[in-house]
């Protein structure tokens, strides 16, 4: 992706955010760096998704890549990585920690994810497809885990738990190790995906699928994201039952007793 | 689904089961109430999965919804919600985890359990194909979360545990959070189903699969069904070889060594 | 595969290992009983995966079925079974627990293992094509959990621990329980394998993806192979970024910084 970025600072503001009828809309906005995260980009996103936890405006977020040739080209590295070697060990780690939070917190936050992919989406690009709860994708949508081609391994930011929860073990080993493209098709088939679709589809379909999330209790969609998120580590069925059953009651309780 | 449900008293037995050479049919009967479960449905399910706990005599078992429109509609949100709502507090509880655990008895007998769905199978219905070992699918069988549309969570009845485990987090998120209806073809891609057949070609499909377990070890099948319910909650590939070498030492010296 | 083996003492090598270029090829060459793994055999490859742990020399390992008539037949049993049968307990759980353990070696070397399998693996056959990282199919490709059809259960040799974790818990049950075989199209639609292509094709796409691997850090490819065997059994996506993090540190200080 190098070549396509300016090494020039951009101060552009990294993305916009507008909500209507519930319904937020994420763009990123340098599409002359390929909406590559650089620290400002980091910082701007750590803020926004501190700001979603309890903002219940906000019911369902799409996430879009803008008029960029591409979704997300990952680390601004021309940028960032110089800053980065010239750190202390504890500002590099903080730095590494920082980042790769924003995909706990993308998980953490009440409100569904929808990512609407175009181009490419590489390392950091393809993380916050994996972090998100629905993907739908342009057809020339494609994926690398490219943390493997910059001399570090291919596990970062939440790649090594998110790929094989999504696709299967199967082929999460083979993108992590290779940093090869997984294109939308293969995206698809894999369950990476809910739908491939034209580019121009991209936005309607998603807004269609959180109009879905929209008409259901706000509560109920939130209890619904944390579950999935709190079961695929749970210990075993029961325990899963347990707060299943606890979510529930509550829900019963708190809105349709009333 | 509720315009297709009556809404007088349904006093027929919810199902029949019946054995035959080690394979244990259970057809549910209410075709007027599309299957819909209500309290005396949830309890003689119940018994029946107690019953199978130390059964020899059944050693797989094929549930179909018989000549209802489809498999099954779900809660009979009509006749069960008021008496949920009449409740104490205590009493709503100990009826939702009475309901929940259905799908813990359901991976707990030894029996591995084969289910033939045609049409839709909604809420219950879906979780009752979910806690199936394997899934045999008329070309018109759709299933929908549908908990997530009564106001309440769509992580409801065991859903938030199985469905990403057998369909993977990337599309599991999405059938929970919508309530949208997953279709026979997609269910086969995503590997929730093993075969989408005519409709009267899928108890014959099922009766062959439960053949071909009929002939094997009846302990080993237990312990198959077993180990894998293990394996997906075990702490790791070290756990799970211990717990498997045993098993096959078990049954080496009390089946083939004497 | 019975009827495929000879009855007499098969005292060729078991396989032939060589290293060009980082890439280890191993061959199994013991076409005349399909590669069936007998006590010898499973010493060589205990022996074998031991030397690798710490071996610079050798970044990527393909394993291929050679002459024979397929990948691997699985167990000897008409070698090996008798041995079994006339040792103590203690003996007999150490033969299990010591081919059990070659599946977790598998995982516990640095290499990433990429499986080239022709016509039938079934049993051990499976587990090896199963404990791999990558699985380039021939178009004859076909798996048989086999350990159900000997009378003992379907769980062995990692079988319960991978294939749920492989292809989903949806079809996992199905093939452990029935032994059924699993042909390359649908190990293909369940994402078990990466590529189906000619047999002639086989080694050369499976040489194509080692070099690609090849041209990475071999630290980093070590740490991401490590990285996703832990993220896998991990408690929840903190405990993975935790780990990720330090990877990545440790690597960003000892390679990219000197």
């Amino acid at each position: 992706m190098a070549e396509k970025q300016q090494t020039t600072h951009d101060n552009t503001a990294p993305f916009t955010f507008e909500v209507a009828n519930g319904i937020g809309r994420l763009t990123f906005t340098r599409s002359a760096t390929y909406n590559a995260f650089d620290l400002s980009m980091v910082e701007t996103f750590e803020t926004f998704l501190r700001d979603r936890r309890y903002d219940e405006d906000t019911r369902v977020i799409i996430i879009d890549g803008g008029d960029a040739k591409g979704f997300c080209a990952g680390l601004d590295t021309k940028k960032y990585a110089p800053e980065i070697f010239s750190m202390t060990p504890v500002q590099a780690y903080n730095a590494q920690v920082r980042m790769s939070r924003l995909f706990l917190g993308m998980r953490q936050i009440p409100q569904p994810i929808i990512s609407c992919v175009h181009g490419a989406a590489a390392g950091i690009g393809f993380s916050i497809a994996m972090a998100s709860d629905l993907r739908i994708l342009a057809k020339n949508a494609r994926f690398s885990a490219a943390y493997i081609n910059i001399g570090l391994g291919g596990a970062d930011m939440a790649s090594s738990y998110f790929l094989p929860r999504l696709i299967g073990a199967g082929r999460a080993y083979e993108y992590l190790l290779t940093g090869n493209w997984m294109d939308a098709q293969t995206a698809m088939d894999l369950g990476f995906a809910s739908r491939v679709v034209d580019k121009e589809e991209m936005i309607p379909k998603a807004i269609e699928l959180a109009q879905t999330m929209c008409e259901k209790n706000s509560m109920g969609i939130r209890m619904t994201k944390e579950a999935i998120n709190i079961s695929l580590d749970c210990p075993g069925l029961e325990a899963a039952l347990n707060m299943e059953d606890r979510n529930q009651i509550m829900m019963s309780y708190t809105y349709r007793m009333k």
